[in-house]
């Protein structure tokens, strides 16, 4: 109990810090409209983040602390391109660790890289993510990781939305995932901060569900 | 003269360092390639210095110290995307001030924006770049940020050719750049260090005052 206590701590601090810079905005009532066609309640960037010093390093900090309880044995850091770069070099620098990263796509021109950088052939590496929603673009960026030879442990991410179809990806690629913070406990600390009301719980909760069918 | 010594050494520092985990690459007889069609003797690719801590964490330093001596008033700092990125959050870091970063195209999906992250709208910048050849892309980040009303101060970079083309179009664009190490002083070291000989030197010089022309 004592663990789920601490846990629960950094994911609602984590949440409180995310809805405080703005870094996520709700908006139930005038949904956003995501790439995917999606409408959702939620936008989340979270690189905003990276412009408020206290707020970027509480996550750099919770990062490391998640890593090391859960992959001690790490040896390398790598980001996934862009958003995941920044925030990956910080952990990096913190544990005194290699630090590569990740395209999802070749670059048009220069050697051909899908990976930036270099790690030594028996580097056990964590991938950094700022955000999960399929996990789609994360277990690219593991799978050329893998391919190219090294050992993946797993991936950390800052926030998650929770999605059933994530937690199946990432057993399906048998890889690890943990987020610092995610859509549950965000609703939670929004409805504690008055920042939504409890009668619009119920249609957050329904996107979570379904979100490729909510208010379409 | 003091202080021209204090230059020489970082640069001649971090060019030994570039040249120790095989960021740069010395090629005379066997030119590579770049995109633009050039030949040239030299491959440069600093994103490899993340993968190594200690040439990392040197590099964040004498950025630090360049921009803390040259833009004493700057108050965020922005890394051009992809290379300047993970540099620029370590930068940032350190000085304990707000960070962003600027693409060269707007991502297709999503919110379209050039520069991810804010900054307060009196936000004195200074840009962290990796590499300058021409100064193209760096100074097309510049811009994107003065458009956005933000205050340039200037550009700091790990390494630069010394082009006169360069020098020129930061000139121009009337900003002032400053980078840690320069092809004139990597090619001193790499002589020093035997890793070129004497004879080839010439060419070597020549490929920097006519890169278009050079072995063509």
């Amino acid at each position: 109990m004592f663990i789920a206590s601490v846990k629960n701590t950094t994911s609602s601090l984590i949440a409180e810090a995310l809805l405080e810079v703005q870094a996520v905005k709700l908006s139930p009532e005038k949904p956003f409209r995501w790439a995917s066609g999606w409408k959702s309640p939620i936008y989340c960037d979270n690189r905003i983040t990276l412009s408020y010093p206290k707020v970027r390093t509480l996550i750099k900090e919770k990062l490391v602390e998640l890593i090391q309880l859960q992959f001690p044995s790490v040896s390398c850091i790598a980001g996934v391109a862009t958003a995941g770069i920044p925030q990956g070099a910080l952990v990096a620098d913190l544990m005194e660790l290699p630090f590569l990263y990740v395209r999802s796509s070749p670059k048009s021109h220069g050697m051909q890289n899908l990976i930036e950088g270099i790690a030594d052939k028996n580097a056990k590496i964590v991938v950094i993510e700022d955000l999960i929603s399929t996990g789609g673009s994360s277990l690219k960026a593991a799978e050329a990781l893998r391919q190219a030879g090294y050992n993946v442990l797993g991936m950390a991410a800052v926030f998650t939305y929770n999605f059933q179809v994530a937690v199946d990806n990432f057993q399906t690629a048998d890889l690890p995932f943990y987020a610092l913070s995610n859509y549950d406990d965000l609703i939670q600390s929004a409805l504690e901060k008055g920042i939504v009301k409890p009668n619009i719980i119920e249609t957050l909760q329904a996107w979570r569900l379904s979100p490729q069918t909510w208010k379409q």
